[in-house]
């Protein structure tokens, strides 16, 4: 079989690798680009400049190591497997747009697309902490949450490609924080990367430059910094529980930014996890940290193009 | 074909029927039994109780019309669609017992058993409110609430035959009312039959006889009886935007006592529900009141029947 290529896209990187059936990564390759910009207007200028970026960045990799085959997470609502983006948080412009078709035109080769909370879904599973589990639900803890769920060995999108918006669970219902999806209250306002250091911001009233800081200070027993993290920890281990209650899912993969902190977050997420359970759910819930990185994106990008 | 009879089980009640295939009840019988006696010790007699309680009702029933298969709705979590019940809230002696098998054997006939809120969500999908839509969400207001999911077509059970507990989604994280499940906050302790009629003695200190009576005096203008409602439909709402945030199932079904308060329930239920989905789901959510009256379980076991 030759080469699959395997892209995860985000607001401004983009990520590219060689990924072996084991699940290795075997070249890879990083670039810097906005796919969201000001100066566009309508939705025809958008769709050019998108296509414009991915093909620039995606053709001279892909012929450099003679891959034919490319599957891409990307950050959107997809219509189940067509890879027809429904819409985008993030490129607001863009409505109904072929992707898939139109990426395959430029780059002359079979593209798959895939949400790109659900790709590191169907990585975890294929090659993560998620393996030989037919349910599974995987969250990514970064600027923001974002997840996907496996039922019965199935990527789950929903009828809109709208399924486990994980992070926008609403933890505090009357009085809760600002989040970016306008509501109040909501897991990611409280357990996101952006939320730590603006809590931070807030509480410790000095700036900080990233979560991992944050988690550092904690480790050294700062307590402002405990407070903001036991409580992310917290909010975390709430949001699962209410996901438990309605999918009687039992294995649990977090990976992002955010699970270099586990030693600190996952005492706080485990008791309030079990806390919030129905009794005869309490223990059977197991929440792994990912054995992938950051890299189980790339790695469901990589499987769903094989699975084509 | 000849007859099947359905069978929706509750904890004092039993109600059996002939189902035609168009889902017309064309014969029922009602009774009152005890399930749980205090009296049982151990797995063994509770067993034997469980099944010559349901015998001797099923038995002359099922002799009288000529009906040689049988579709339960019985309040428990199974094993998936083995018709073995895990456990049942209602009867803790019971674990891992072959109901299916066993009554089976003592009726002679085809037995086939699921979770009575899902075989609700199975009847509505057949000949409900539900008719034509492949995901469903159905919610069952009674003295507890009970709830159902379809995906695809499909039942979905969970991997221990728990999924949907939507009557235990919390709201109330921190300083919530006592629930059943031991738990605070859950939105069965705001919206069912039972939470309206002690909510109702507290608030407005004194005594009513059913919820009925509640949405009558909200009805006609009283503000105790229409801040309890309010509040449960505000709190139905906000549940409902959580299952959807995770599943993007956009048709849900009420059935249940308490549908018949739709008339005050349902404009505070549609508020909040808006109010708390993502912006790209805001509006797309059917909920919708079910038009089987309680009658939901009773199509769902014919349909389990008849599917087998």
């Amino acid at each position: 079989m030759s080469h699959v290529i395997a892209a995860d896209i985000g607001g401004t990187n983009i990520r590219l690798a060689i990924v072996d059936p084991q699940g290795q990564i075997v070249a890879e390759s990083r670039f810097q680009a906005e796919l969201s910009r000001h100066a566009e207007t309508s939705q025809a200028t958008a769709e050019t400049h998108v296509i414009k970026i991915l093909t620039e960045a995606i053709k001279p990799f892909a012929s450099q190591h003679g891959a034919n085959r490319l599957g891409m997470g990307f950050p959107g609502f997809f219509h189940g497997r067509s890879g027809l983006l429904a819409s985008s948080p993030n490129l607001p412009l863009l409505q109904d747009f072929a992707l898939a078709e139109r990426l395959s035109d430029t780059l002359g080769m079979s593209v798959t697309v895939e949400n790109d909370a659900l790709c590191a879904a169907i990585g975890e599973q294929k090659y993560g902490a998620g393996q030989g589990r037919a349910n599974l639900l995987h969250i990514t803890l970064g600027t923001g949450i974002g997840s996907g769920l496996i039922l019965n060995n199935i990527p789950y999108s929903g009828e809109h490609g709208m399924a486990m918006e994980f992070g926008h669970l609403c933890i505090e219902h009357h009085k809760g924080r600002l989040c970016g999806c306008g509501n109040h209250g909501c897991v990611e306002a409280y357990a996101s990367a952006t939320a730590l250091i603006k809590r931070f911001t807030e509480i410790c009233q000095c700036e900080i430059a990233d979560a991992r800081s944050i988690f550092e200070q904690a480790r050294q027993g700062y307590a402002c910094a405990l407070t903001i993290t036991n409580e992310a920890g917290m909010y975390l281990g709430m949001a699962i529980a209410e996901a438990v209650k309605l999918l009687d899912v039992t294995t649990i993969t977090v990976s992002g930014g955010l699970s270099g902190g586990w030693d600190i977050l996952h005492p706080a997420l485990k008791r309030e996890l079990d806390n919030n359970l129905i009794p005869p759910l309490k223990g059977k819930v197991d929440v792994l940290r990912s054995r992938l990185d950051d890299n189980a994106g790339l790695l469901g990008a990589a499987t769903i193009a094989r699975s084509t």
